[in-house]
C-alpha cells in the first residue's frame, strides 16, 4: 500500500495533488510530506492543508522516507531531483513526476533508475493547469476529468507502480500512456505551439499598439471572445515555459517553423479558392472535437 | 421616430436585430419587414417572431416601405444592395448595415448616399456572431453588452441616425465611432488576424495527423483548454470569411506577415534571453485585459 508520500515542488500541481490524495479513503491515515524551495509556496500549501508536513532540505534527503517521490517542478528543476535522489533512494521506493516535457526525463531515468538496487521511476504528466501558478490557486479536483500521461521507461510495471497509477486514477484523472519521443512531438503541436502562438500574437499587439493610445483604446474596446480565447495564454509566465523550451526545443521549432508557412499560404491566397479549401480542412478537424 | 424597419438577410445578425427591436417598448406598435435569399432563413426568422413580415422580391423595391433599410449580408452583397436600393430610397429614409468590413462600404456609400435627393447612409458593425450563422441561432440578447461600432461617413448626423443610434443603444450595445480605415486596421489584428490563425492552425493539425490514427487520438485526448481556444474559430465556415479576406485584403496580409515574423523570432529564439522578453511583452498586453 502507498502511505506516505513526498512532493517536492508545492506549487499549482504539487499542492492540488497533495488535496486530491488527501481526499481519497485511501490514504486518509496516510502522510503526504511537501518540500519548496520558496518557503512561502511550502507554508501556503502546509496551511491550507495540501500537506501533512513541510520538509527542511536535511530531512528530505533521509533514507525511506516515502513509499513515492513525485517531483512537481519545472523540467531543469527535475532533472537536478533525479540525480540527487538517485543515491538516496531504494527499490521499494518509486519516483515520479509531472514535467511537461518527457524525453530528456526518460533518458535520464534509464540511465539512473529502474535498474538493480535503484527506485523504480515512472514519468508522468498531468494535463492540468492554468495561466497563473501557485499553491494559492490550489483545488483537490484539478485533475478531474484530466488526462494524466505517463510515458514509461520500462515495458515491465512494478506492483508500486500500478498503485500509483490507481491512486491516479481515484483522482478523477484519466491515465493513458504514450511513449516519450511522441508525448513531446504530440504535446509540441497541442499544447506548446498554441502557448508561443498566442505570446507571439498578444506581445506583437502589444508592441503595435502600445504607443498609440486611441488604437490601444480601440483594440480592448472591439477586441471579444475572439481576442480573448487567442491571446490568452500570453498572461503565461516565463518561468513555466523557459524549461519546456529548452527540452522541446527541436520538436517547438518544427511546429513553428510549419505555422509560419500555413500562415504564408494563407496571406497568398486570401482572394483565391485556395482560402475555401484551408477553411474545410479546418472545419473537418473542429468537426472531430466536441468542445 | 422609427416606426418600421427593413431587414435584409434575416441570418443570425439580421434575426437577433428583429428579435432585439421588437423587444422594446418604442416598436410595440412597429413593424419589422424582412427578406433572405434564402428562403428557408426567412421562414425560420418569421416563424421565431424576428420578423413581422416576409418581403417578395418585388415589394422589397417599392418606395417608403419604411424608415430604415438594414442591410444584414456578407459585405459583397451589401455593396450590391447599396447599389440597387439607391435610386428607391428617399431623403426621409435611412439605409444603414452591419458589415464586417468599413472601408469599402463607406467609398461606396459617399458615392450613392448622403447627397440631396438620396436616402442618408450610416455604415455599422456590431461585435457579435458565433462560429455559426444562421437565423436559427438567433438571440434577443445578442448586443446586449456588445459594441456596436458605427463608420460615419459623414461628419453631420441626421435626426433619423440619431434615433436609430438610440434603438441599438436600448438593444444593450455600447454604441462607438471609428473611422472606416481605423475600424478594418483594428479589426485585421483583433478578429481576422486571431481567425486566420484558428484556421491555419486547425488546419495544420487535420493535415499532419489525418493519415496517423493514433497520432489524433493522442492529439484529441491530450489537447485541453489551449487547443480548444486557439481552434474554436477553425469551425467558421468560409461562406462567412470570403468577402471579408476580399475587402481588407491589404491589412490582413499585413497582420499575418507581422505575426509570421513574430513566431519565426521566437523559433529562433526558444534557448535565448530573448525568449523571456517575449513573454514579459505578452504579460504586459494581457495585464490591460480584465477577461
Amino acid at each position: 500500500m502507498i502511505k506516505r508520500v513526498v512532493i517536492i515542488g508545492t506549487g499549482l500541481i504539487g499542492a492540488s495533488l497533495g488535496l486530491a490524495l488527501k481526499a481519497l479513503d485511501d490514504l486518509q491515515d496516510g502522510l503526504i510530506l511537501g518540500w519548496d524551495t520558496n518557503a512561502a509556496e511550502l507554508a501556503t500549501a502546509l496551511e491550507m492543508g495540501a500537506i501533512d508536513e513541510a520538509l527542511t532540505p536535511g530531512r528530505l534527503m533521509e533514507p525511506a522516507l516515502a513509499d513515492v517521490y513525485v517531483l512537481a517542478t519545472p523540467v531543469l528543476p527535475i532533472l537536478d531531483w533525479m540525480q540527487k535522489l538517485a543515491p538516496v533512494l531504494n527499490e521499494r521506493q518509486l519516483l515520479t513526476d509531472v514535467g511537461s516535457t518527457k524525453r530528456e526525463i526518460a533518458v535520464l531515468g534509464k540511465k539512473l533508475y529502474n535498474r538493480e538496487g535503484t527506485a523504480r521511476f515512472l514519468p508522468g504528466h498531468p494535463m492540468a493547469g492554468k495561466e497563473s501558478g501557485g499553491a494559492a490557486l490550489a483545488q483537490a479536483t484539478l485533475f478531474d476529468g484530466a488526462t494524466w500521461l505517463f510515458t514509461p521507461i520500462d515495458a515491465e510495471s512494478s506492483m508500486l507502480e500500478q498503485r500509483w497509477r490507481a491512486l491516479i486514477a481515484a483522482c478523477g484523472a484519466e491515465v493513458r500512456d504514450l511513449g516519450p519521443e511522441r508525448h513531446d512531438e504530440v504535446c509540441a503541436w497541442v499544447s506548446h505551439l498554441p502557448q508561443m502562438v498566442s505570446t507571439a500574437l498578444a506581445a506583437l499587439l502589444e508592441d503595435r499598439f502600445a504607443g498609440d493610445a486611441e488604437g490601444m483604446a480601440a483594440v480592448q474596446a472591439i477586441g471579444g471572445r475572439a481576442l480573448r480565447e487567442t491571446t490568452r495564454l500570453g498572461a503565461s509566465p516565463y518561468s513555466m515555459w523557459r524549461d519546456v523550451a529548452m527540452t522541446n526545443t527541436e520538436a517547438i521549432a518544427a511546429t513553428l517553423a510549419a505555422l509560419e508557412q500555413r500562415l504564408a499560404h494563407v496571406r497568398e491566397n486570401l482572394r483565391t479558392p485556395e482560402l475555401r479549401d484551408e477553411f474545410a480542412t479546418a472545419n473537418k478537424f473542429r468537426a472531430k472535437r466536441s468542445d
